[in-house]
Parts: C-alpha cells; structure tokens; sequence
C-alpha cells in the first residue's frame, strides 16, 4: 500500500468522538472490504442483541441474570423505577459517605480524621479500583489507597507493615458480593486481627461493599460497621467499576465520580448508534475478529503510552479473557474461544518485549493507547525544540510504523488527556466491544464457570489437608505417605498430601517429614 | 494416566536442588520418551555451545561480543585477569560505596543522610531493579527506592511530586550503557533540572551506571558526580541484575548482594551439569521446545504465588521475549522465533484470566511460582485449622490440577522463601534456560537489532517534527497538511504530520490546527 492509499484509509476509517475529543484508528488492521462487508450481517444481529440486553432481557442465561452495567451511568435506561431509584441513592450515599469522611463527620474513634483507605478485594473488586487509583489519583490525596488483592499472608503482612500506626486511622473497605470468596474474607479476617492486637474496634473503621443479605452484608450490620453499599446481581465483577466497587474508593481519593460516569454514559451513547463505521466499540470488536479469525488466534498486545495508565492492560486482561475465554458457545458446542491480552506501558516496553513483537512470532495484534497532552506544567527542552513528551510520541509513531511494515497490524486509541471523563470513557468503550465480540461468537460474556471450578478445587485441596493433619494425631511413628492417603480414603491423592504436607513442614505446622527430600516416594511423615 | 502413573512421573522427574531447597517439576507437561530421546543430541551440542560461551567465546557474532553475565556471580571463571579484577573490585566499590552512603560519610550537602533513591533507566536497567526491589525491599529499608522508567512527563512528575521535599536527600542513579538512549538521558535531564528549579546541585546527589568511557561516563566525571560504576559490554541489559546495574540500587536499599550472587552462583554450578535430567534450566527449556515445538506456539504463562514476587512475569517477559524473539536464525533463516510471556500472581489473576486459560483458547502452558514458607510470623486460622497461606498453597494446587485435566500442562519451580539466595537463584536459573533454548532454535539470544530499529524509526519522527516546525515559521497563513508535508521534502509523510501537529496543538508549542478535526485531511495548520 502506497503512503497515500494509506493516509487515504486513515481518514477513511478514523473515528473522532467530538464531545470527548476521542479518537479510535483501525487502519493498520489489514481487513478488506469484502471482510467488512461479510461482517454486516453478524454486526446488525449483535446491535440487536445489544439493544434487547440493555432493555433487561436476561443476556447471562446460566445464572438468569440480568446485565445492567450500563443503566449505573444512566439510570433512566434501568428497566424498573425501583431499579433505577437504587442506582440513584446508591451514588447519593456514595457522596455523601465521602464528604463527611473528608469533613471529619465520619471519622475514627481516636482521631479526627481517616487518612488512609485499605480496600480488600480481589477480581473485578481490585483491578478496576487499582488501575483507576493509578490513573487518576492525585499527587496529595485526601485518603491514600491501598489494597489488600490476594491471601498472600507475607504480601497483607506487607501492606499492614506500610501502614503501621496509620491503621487507626485507615478506612477499611471489604469488597465481596458473596461474602464468602475466600480471598477476600481471608483478608477481612487479617486485617480485623489487626485491629484487635492493636486493641482497636475493627467496626469503627470499616465498611461493606457487598450483596444486600450476604453474608458480608449481615456480619457487617449486626457489628455497626460505618456504612454498607450495595453489589447489584446485575452488574458482574469485570464490569463493575462504575458500580459502587469503583465509586466508592475513587470518591474517597478525592477522584471525581460524576465526570467518570459521565464519560462513561457519553461513550455508552456513542457505542448505541447501530452502524458500524460509526461505532468505536463495534470497530474494536470488527479489528479483533478480523485479527484473530473470530477464534482467538492472535494475542491483543495493549501498549499505553502513559505511566499512569500502565493497569489499564491488567485491567483490559480480566474483562477480554475473563468474558471470552469459554468452553462453550450459548449452543453448547465446545469452541475454546477467548483471546489473551497482555502489555506494560510504552515506551518502557520497547525496551522489553517489542524486539520480540517486531521481529518473531507473528501472533499477536497491538493496540497502542495515545495520550496528547504531557503534563501540567510546560516542559525544558531535551534537546533544540524537541520534548519528553515529543519523544514519547514520536516512538509511539515510529514504533507503530515500524510493526506495521513488518506486517504486525495495530489499532491505536488517542484520548485528550487522562481525566475522570476519559478514563469512564474508555471503561465503557471497552466493555461494550466485549459485550459486541460475545455477540459475534455467540459466547456468555458474563459468567465465570471456571472461576467457580478453581475455588472448587482449592477447596477439595484443604478437605484433605484437615483430614491428613487429623490422621497424623492417630499415628505413634512416622508413616509412609502411601499409607496416609489410604487411612485418609484417598488412596490416588498421594501427590497432594505430599505438597500439603510440604507446605505444613516449611511453617511449624506440627507436621515433619523424613527422609530424602528428592525422592518424595520414600518420605515418611509424622506429627510432632 | 492414572493417579499413581502420575505420581510416578512426578517422581521420575522432579528436580531437587539440596544447597537451595529448590525443586523444579515438569511432570505435567506430556512430552513422552520418544520425545526426549529426539532433543538428546540437541542438548548435548547445547552444553558444548554453553561451556564455550563460558569460556569467552564470541556467542554474540552480531555485535562481535562475549557474553559474562555468568563470570559476574563467580570471577574465577573469567577468561582473563584484567576482567576478573574488575569484576571484584566492582562488588568491593559497591560494597564500600553503600556503606559510606548509609553511615553518612557520603551525604547530601544539606542533610546528614540520603533519605530515598530514585533510579533512572530503562529495560534492562529497571525492570532487575524493579523486580529485587519488589521481592526483597525491607518494609523500612534504608534509602526508599523510586524509578523512572520512561519519558512520559506526567510520569516523571508524578515521581518527583512524590519525592517532593526529599528531592534534597535524594541519591540519583542515572543508569545508561552509552548515554545516549534517549528515555533515559531525559528522565536525567528532567530531574536535572527540578534540582536546578530548587536551587540544589544535581552533580552533588548524583552517580552513573554506565559503559566506562561513554557520554555519560564523561559527564559524570567532569561534574564531579559522587561515583560511577561500569558497565561491561559483555553483559547485556536483559542479564543485568547480577551487574552494577541491580547491584547498586539493592545494596542501597539494605538487600544482601553477596547472597543474591552467592544464589546465582550455586544455581549457575547446577545448570553447567551436561544432562538433562539433572540440569534445570535444560529441563526448562525441554519444556518450552516441547510446548511450542521449538517455535513458540505456545505462549508462556508465568503465575508466581507469592505478592512479592509479582514483577518476575515482567522481568522474564523482558528476558525470554528479548533474546528469543528473532526474525533470523544464526544461519541467517527467516523463522520469526520467539515465546510470548505474560502473567501476573496467583491467587489473585484466578479471578481474572484463568477463566481463560482453563476454558479457552488453549494457546499457552503455565508456570507456577510457589514459595513454601508463609510469612515470618504465626498465622491465625481463617477456618478450623486452615490459614491464609493454606488458602495460596491449596489455590495453586488446585488451578494446577484442573487445568492439568483440561489439558492446559504447567510447570512448577518451588522455592523455600524469598531471599536474596533463592532471588538471585531463580534469575541465574532462567538466564540460563533462556541460553540454552537460544541454542536450541539456533538464534543469536544476546542482541536486539529490533529495539534500535525502533529507536530510529522514531528519531525520524522527531526529525520531521524538526522540519514542520521551521517550515511553519515560514507561512503566514494557514496551509494544508499536504503543502506542509511537500514544503518540508516528505510528501509521503502527511499522517505522521497529522500527528506531530495534534500533539504539539496539544500542548500548546506555537502550532493551530483549523477545520474539521474530524476529517484530518481537511485541515489547515499555521504557527501562532
């Protein structure tokens, strides 16, 4: 393709959102015409596919669930007044949960005001708040965030350790719809002991974001605790960002909510219009089909070229892998769909993996993320009329240009500036191409079946762990780990009690094993 | 299989590393006998390959090098006296450096002690930094670490907000081997001039990493900085952490380098045995030819269980993807090598994208990262004899099995805890595998022509940007893209002048745009 031609295919097929000064450019995806064209028909069903999901129509079939992550940015849309009621006294509680913890109403027993926010959570209830603080906090925030994302013991030892003293004056948000994820009840559990070899009330410094009657919802009224927000059925982990999960550690770093789901709800209105070439979302959602044949077969590489959006990868992971990666189609046939997504941040990465992207496996597609403006302040110059910012756009450019002829395709998003309105804006664009790409391949793109069978199986794990440690009581002498799956009723489970009981040698657990370590067979193991 | 046919195999090629307590299992992934058989003689001609790159051959023909990363960890193997003496009197002068930093002796001019670091470098010189940093950083470390990695300017004035009143006590380590590439000779310019803005002298609170002899190394000693350090060119970016490079910034921050070398050094002994059973790095590299059939089909899904351990997927995403991914063999073949690596920590990415890697498209195999020991003091149950660390221990056993029996094979390295020893370790083990799968698949694994191609591309960018902004002088009323783009000599150029323009409008540097923004090949652009 000539320069012209492609300069041509440029203005052809740039998208330019006037009201958020957006721009979306898919003309380094290689598609032609006549893909575009045999796309139309698949294009017009999932608009209308769309339209009926917003409307209420039940879009997550296995659960029966309504899918209304978009009626929290424009709660006009909820299907009932009574829905649309609790979407608008939810964001009021919100902010005014917010101002009197900032004007000290809201404050901790022993201080007069909080200072830090401790959010435990993981999933949907981590990566959206992490990848927001990350881009929008402030350099002096009226809270500091921190996050509690794991049951790493050393890792909330770690965050525990950097709040120190603070913790009497650290807000405590748990985050779980269920209450009984064990992640994040694991984490509550920490944290509230904590408080208590510190001799403070737990309760007094904690809220609840979580399903109304869970468990969490219950433990959290009948201590007092400061506040609860509700978790809709309605509104899944990946796209719960703008659901209280998001606003209410967003709102109490000082970050603007409103304009976020305002930028949000602009996007939503935008990514409606039922015509292709006039819908961002839907030309996401054409590149990625187009790239990976509708099956996958190309990684989506995410390269933003601002630090402050270096989660914003991470967080596109969760919501493209988590919504596409399926076993099977809503017909029940197996497809193995899915498209993986990784990526740090440019320019860092060309230093990293893009030697990789540029010259070896060609399985991958690259979405850059452009940034216009550079900073607050006017910059020195690094060189005779050339920025930090200069340079960071132009190896932007040059680095697009380059994988493009050497044939890696690539689609490149350019927002203003990264503001509460830009970053709701791009939440939203984002979920509306997965919701259009679930359409295209005729996936569930709102549950999570292998996310249930995961816990499942940890669970199976701790099952035998009680019953080996409880085993080993009943033994005089040290007995052959053969013998102990056999008394536990678990004969072909050997491997695991091995690394079970492993795991309870290496912490004092009451558990010693014998023999040659690098030969796990001829291990005995007793209690002590 | 059967339960106790896989025990059996678990057995049969579990590598246990005594001195480090460190094991190494491939038992699931389903390579067979005939194909271990037929990689034999590969591996033998791969051990010959790697004891004479040990020996100082040139392994690195592109740019006429030896490749040392391994004589870092033991200078008794160096190929000559004058390298060995380098080496050590490298480690002493860190080792003597830090000291006097930490007691004072070398101090700020207006403060008794350097409070914080901040480290300026890029690639391979902060993502080793970045990972020791976040693996083995004390919870309150002598000097606190800071990096800038980029020339993003909201980025770097994101770090300096950060550091604020401290900028006076900060040690700045600007890390470049030539001096000359350009995010990292900005991010120094930058913070050259905060110091200058607050009346401070940079020269007084700054030291250089550097190639002796370079731009940078010049600069520092006609400035009289307050030390330099080297950096061979026998060692890449990629492979130094074990270097000045990592060395430095650890020391300051109160981590044991000797340890970190000392792990390293036992590993590097490990991956020198000529057997593949016994050598793991050659384990791990079986495993990748066999999952990607030495092409990198397969992308490498790195989960490390441990919070403190979550930048190691991006420190061997730099690693494996640097010096795997390849256009040509070393016979000059088009083979578009490489292995895409991503990850980020388990349990946590259980509630992103395993969903799927355990449903989806099955293109990748996992490697899991367990640390045995929990946390440094004693854990309360979360349920009846059950902690968090069981909850972390008993995910990743379970996610390992179910993806086993979807097929999805996986590796997995278990270290006792993480230490500077099994720190050091780990990075010496995977340098290694890289080496060898780099012999395997016959490419050059210690060059990046693709990271300079990049480089240049982006440097005519900003020559452009050069010529626009002067011919612009030159008009007094607005003209088209297109004129400008003849007016300059690069009438082909008309996109990439569209987009220099939108960014300098966007901040304000003397340029207009008029017209239909979105309709780019409309405009008209005037200096102003």
């Amino acid at each position: 393709m000539t320069a012209s031609t492609l300069w041509q295919r440029y203005q052809d097929w740039l998208y330019y959102h006037e009201g958020l000064s957006l721009y979306l450019d898919v003309s380094r995806m290689r598609f032609d015409d006549r893909f575009v064209e045999s796309m139309l028909p698949k294009f017009e069903q999932a608009f209308a596919q769309m339209k009926d999901l917003e409307a209420g129509a039940i879009a997550n079939p296995d659960e029966q669930r309504m899918v209304g992550h978009y009626w929290l940015r424009d709660p006009d849309l909820a299907p009932s007044e009574d829905l649309k009621k609790d979407i608008v006294e939810t964001i009021e509680a919100i902010e005014s949960f917010t101002r009197n913890v900032h004007s000290g109403a809201i404050r901790p027993p022993n201080a007069e005001r909080f200072t830090d926010v401790l959010s435990i959570g993981i999933g949907g209830s981590a990566l959206g708040p992490q990848f927001v603080a990350e881009a929008l906090g402030a350099d002096a925030p009226p809270l500091t965030i921190h996050f509690i994302d794991n049951t790493d013991p050393a890792g909330i030892d770690r965050t525990l350790a950097k709040l120190g003293d603070r913790l009497s004056t650290t807000l405590v948000i748990v985050i779980s719809k269920s209450g009984s994820t064990p992640e994040p009840r694991n984490g509550m559990l920490e944290v509230q002991n904590a408080y208590q070899q510190k001799g403070l009330d737990f309760s007094k410094n904690a809220i609840a974001i979580t399903g109304r009657e869970s468990n969490l919802d219950r433990l959290a009224k009948s201590e007092g605790w400061l506040a609860t927000f509700p978790m809709h059925d309605w509104v899944g982990g990946r796209t719960s960002e703008l659901s209280a999960v998001g606003l209410v550690p967003a709102a109490l770093q000082g970050i603007a909510i409103q304009e976020m789901l305002d930028g949000a709800r602009e996007m939503d209105i935008a990514t409606r219009a039922p015509n292709l070439k006039s819908n961002p979302a839907a030309l996401l959602a054409l590149s990625w089909y187009f790239s990976g044949d509708g099956k996958g077969k190309k990684d989506m590489v995410v390269l933003p070229y601002k630090d402050s959006l270096l989660l914003f990868s991470r967080y596109l992971q969760q919501l493209v892998m988590e919504s596409l990666g399926k076993e099977k189609d809503l017909d029940g046939n197996v497809v193995h769909q899915g498209i993986a997504v990784y990526g740090n941040k440019g320019s860092t990465d060309q230093h990293a993996y893009v030697q990789q992207l540029r010259e070896g496996v060609p399985n991958f597609f690259l979405t850059f993320l452009e940034v216009l403006h550079d900073r607050a302040k006017s910059s020195i110059e690094v060189e005779s009329g050339v920025t930090s910012g200069d340079y960071l756009s132009g190896l932007l450019q040059g680095t697009r240009k380059a994988l493009y002829e050497n044939d890696r395709d690539s689609i490149t998003v350019t927002i203003p500036e990264v503001t509460p309105r830009h970053v709701g804006a791009l939440i939203a664009l984002y979920d509306r191409a997965v919701g259009f790409y679930g359409f295209l391949i005729n996936v569930n793109a709102y549950h999570q079946p292998g996310v249930e069978a995961g816990k499942k199986a940890a669970a199976a794990i701790l099952d035998i762990q009680r019953k080996v440690v409880e085993a080993l009581q009943q033994e005089k002498t040290p007995i052959p780990l053969q013998t102990l799956a056999i008394n536990v009723g678990a004969p072909d489970e050997v491997e695991s009690i091995y690394k079970i009981l492993r795991h309870l040698a290496a912490n004092d657990r009451g558990v010693k094993l014998y023999g040659d370590l690098s030969n796990p067979g001829s291990l005995t193991v007793s209690a002590f």
